[in-house]
């Protein structure tokens, strides 16, 4: 048994879940257990066996179908209920027969939730406390105890709220977590607050942060400041409301910044790939500016400090991403200059150092398509696509002749149903092609006649997915004649790329990402050209 | 002037549009500027005149067009070049003449990024704030100065880091700010610093906290504990990598924790429709998750709680969301509530306080529409049509029978035009009218055709301007199947209105707003119905 004098608690897979909109399967949660236990957390606490059908489950096939390394599954559950004795109460029961060999209970803490939501008294509540943790105990379990409404509780009784907290401890509990339940505190009430609970109780103390107030990575840290050993978090900051402290921030700041060994060597650097495929299973797009992780959280738009970053990156970023398996990457914007364009084609797999003529001219492109309206920011197939050009050899693997686009609406004002129709003249391979197909929109129909006309010579564009598609008025004050970006995202399973397109017209601008994410979707593929 | 020995400094057109991929155009920063004011921040940063033709054409613009309630503009720039006067700087004088009564200048506070990316000494960095500061005091500016890399060069050499603040303070700058520009520090090490700067120099102190610890709300407060009295905040917390420090989730901590009369009386109900219509403008979806005033910021998934919250709910979230304008919410889909309806058709001058059961079928019917994609935040015009319809005084100009748009390209890969084409078929008056019109491209096209068939009857229909065309992809994941929602905004030039449309086809949805903002203006210039 490792060392867990100071640990990591993720709750993604009980109160993550409580997350708005999430809806997690057995099979969800057994890989999301998986991933966890690889970042190299110390506990699981895995859902509520007994009161949910979907969490007993999980227990049942976790048992034989999980191997964990580093981590031991905790089952969540409440106390007894008032009146009943622990051993009686089916519901403790379910908890000790989970198969887990730890339990996190949850109590009331704050004398209003007893007497108004549980409806019993203080004293009851303790003994409840009392009897189940002992009964657990007894049956070999490690317990640790929840106290759900911990801090507004203790502000409006202090005496009952550490009550609580003695009673836990002296019945056999671990830890006692303080939870900040409705997420209403600030990191300078929980240091206090947590060190007084400390003194006045002598127990080993846990956190549990909401983060309402934007506040909870900084609640928990401030907490472990106050002595607190048990960090309780969850994958991405998942939970209900805002959200739960984010078990990659609460880690990065713990290793990072305070040099604590939170982690068994070597999983930090798995940070990053976890949050994504956490976020993957879940259904969520991952977050582009979440702190270490973020695809954006080492961005940099180059311009200004480009060459100062060339030589000395660590004076511009807060700590090496390398370490959470993240990149510096740069944006290539407005002023780009050459040493941004450089660093980016490094990036994308192509020295240019040799040769100042080509990064002349790379960079006078760049800026004539970003002036009227490109962005390459977000766009990296198209820039490494034009890369390919200006390095004589551009990718080429179906010329466009035309397009034509129908869209049309029969029927009165709010009856009727729009329908559109492609049709596209390509050379592919020598030969002539056209092609035409129905979508729901325009550019549905575009993407589906460009398939068709293609999928017989270049049968992997059936495995290539449109994944994202983003449109963005440039000059907003010019109407409808305004430019039109539009950022188009493709995967193929095993990655995803984003091509732009800008034009007057929405539908070029789309034409001109979907061809040139197809073409780029065939690259990875690794087709031969022509 | 009023009292503003502790304000809040917006930096959201300056510092936030730093985020990845916002890119904002003049119009849209007057917009942000507008809102920022309404929602009572004391300052607001427009940007860099002089560096970037957009914020020079910007402070132009705001002297005439903007009219401010409680904000004072801010001119963003940087300390004179190495060895020049401050007098003869190109780059100062376009701050001096900005015409923005108050300018913030960024310098270097860290000795390694004055010699290796200044690649000038301590001294003639120290020289340099001196000189810029002492020329725009003689010009009657008020100055605020940006350390850059504070805590950084602070924690690197910290007699340099104060020397830095003592020279400013010095040549009369009126806060010096004291900023995270990495963004990796925690709140313990804010509050020590800050601490230790402010009785070193005797300066009045700011705070700029960069989000890459997940911790810039907390280190904002952080350093409002230690002493600081200016706080620089970005709206949702846009900015560079991670973002910065939430306006929004710092305001609620100062005024609802701490009690600070941060904003003027009356704007802090304000904010959770500030930061809706921000993201509008800025394009970003709204986070549903943010602090206060995220759509699920007070969200309870119903049942368990819910008996026990109706009774108490002040038990189970940590404020009262009408404080800053936002819901509690029992259900997923409930986010149209009577009473906002109400008080939003006051607003449009319908009284509904008399008949409950119209008011019921309206907020069924909004529920409705806000489930297949509509969203009437940003689109008055549209609720106000749907309230006519609803009050059995529909706006009929002219009945839409059918449309149908062409749009097609010849000629090859990156050479020909591309064209669209589009008829319409109405009635009008009576008559049936069938129009068609070419434009730059679909959306064109289609108000050029619906101003063709109409214009002879409704000459007012010439004065009636497309000034923006907003488009928003739902569920980025279902690639070009996804539903798109425009939002359109015409002008007469005596005032604006938007109007809203949502369909899988983005013609057919723009069609639709098109269509109603049209119907609104011929309402607006008085015509009598048929």
């Amino acid at each position: 048994m490792p060392d867990d004098s100071f640990h990591v608690f993720d709750t993604t897979l009980r109160d993550g879940a409580q997350r708005e909109g999430v809806n997690l399967t057995v099979a969800d949660k057994l890989a999301i257990a998986s991933l966890l236990d690889e970042f190299g957390v110390r506990f699981i606490e895995g859902g509520w066996p007994g009161a949910n059908p979907k969490d007993t489950e999980f227990f049942q096939r976790a048992s034989h179908e999980l191997d964990l390394e580093h981590a031991q599954l905790c089952a969540f559950g409440a106390t007894r209920r008032a009146g009943v004795q622990a051993a009686d109460d089916p519901q403790v029961a379910a908890l000790r027969d989970s198969g887990a060999p730890v339990v996190t209970l949850v109590a009331k803490s704050d004398i209003r939730h007893v007497e108004r939501a549980l409806r019993t008294t203080g004293e009851e509540n303790l003994a409840m406390i009392a009897d189940t943790v002992g009964h657990l105990r007894e049956h070999g379990r490690r317990v640790f105890l929840d106290c759900e409404h911990f801090f507004d509780g203790y502000l409006y009784d202090p005496d009952y709220a550490v009550s609580v907290v003695r009673a836990a401890a002296e019945a056999g509990v671990d830890v006692v977590v303080l939870c900040d339940t409705n997420g209403g505190m600030l990191p300078a009430d929980i240091t206090r607050i947590v060190g007084e609970v400390a003194a006045a109780s002598g127990a080993r103390l846990g956190i549990h942060a909401q983060d309402d107030t934007g506040c909870a990575v900084a609640n928990t840290l401030a907490a472990v400041e106050a002595g607190a050993t048990h960090v309780q978090c969850t994958a991405n900051g998942y939970g209900e409301r805002v959200g739960n402290a984010n078990l990659f921030s609460v880690v990065g700041a713990l290793a990072l910044k305070q040099g604590r060994d939170v982690l068994p060597e070597g999983c930090l650097a798995r940070m990053t790939r976890v949050s994504q495929a956490v976020a993957e299973i879940v259904n969520i797009s991952p977050s582009t500016h979440q702190p270490y992780v973020g695809i954006s959280a080492f961005a940099h738009k180059a311009g200004l400090h480009a060459s100062a970053i060339k030589v000395d990156p660590d004076l511009y970023q807060h700590t090496d991403p390398a370490l959470v398996g993240n990149d510096m990457r740069m944006l290539v914007s407005d002023m780009a200059g050459r040493a941004s364009i450089e660093l980016k084609a490094r990036e994308l797999g192509f020295d240019l150092s040799g040769d100042r003529e080509l990064l002349g001219r790379l960079v006078d492109r760049i800026k004539e398509l970003e002036q009227s309206g490109y962005s390459f920011e977000a766009a990296d197939a198209s820039l490494e696509l034009l890369l390919r050009e200006e390095l004589d050899s551009p990718v080429r693997y179906f010329e466009a002749e035309s397009w034509r686009v129908i869209s049309e609406r029969r029927g009165g004002d709010r009856a009727g149903e729009a329908v559109s129709e492609a049709t596209v003249k390509l050379q592919v391979k020598g030969e002539r092609v056209i092609a035409t197909a129905e979508g729901n929109g325009p550019v549905n129909a575009l993407d589906r006649a460009l398939r068709s006309a293609m999928e017989g010579v270049y049968t992997a564009l059936a495995g290539l997915e449109l994944t994202d598609y983003k449109v963005r008025i440039l000059e907003g004050n010019s109407g409808t004649g305004a430019v039109t970006r539009i950022l188009v995202t493709f995967g193929d399973g095993r990655g995803e790329w984003t091509t732009v397109g800008v034009g007057e017209n929405v539908i070029d601008a789309s034409w001109i990402a979907l061809k040139d994410a197809m073409s780029y979707g065939l690259l990875r593929q690794g087709y031969p050209q022509d």
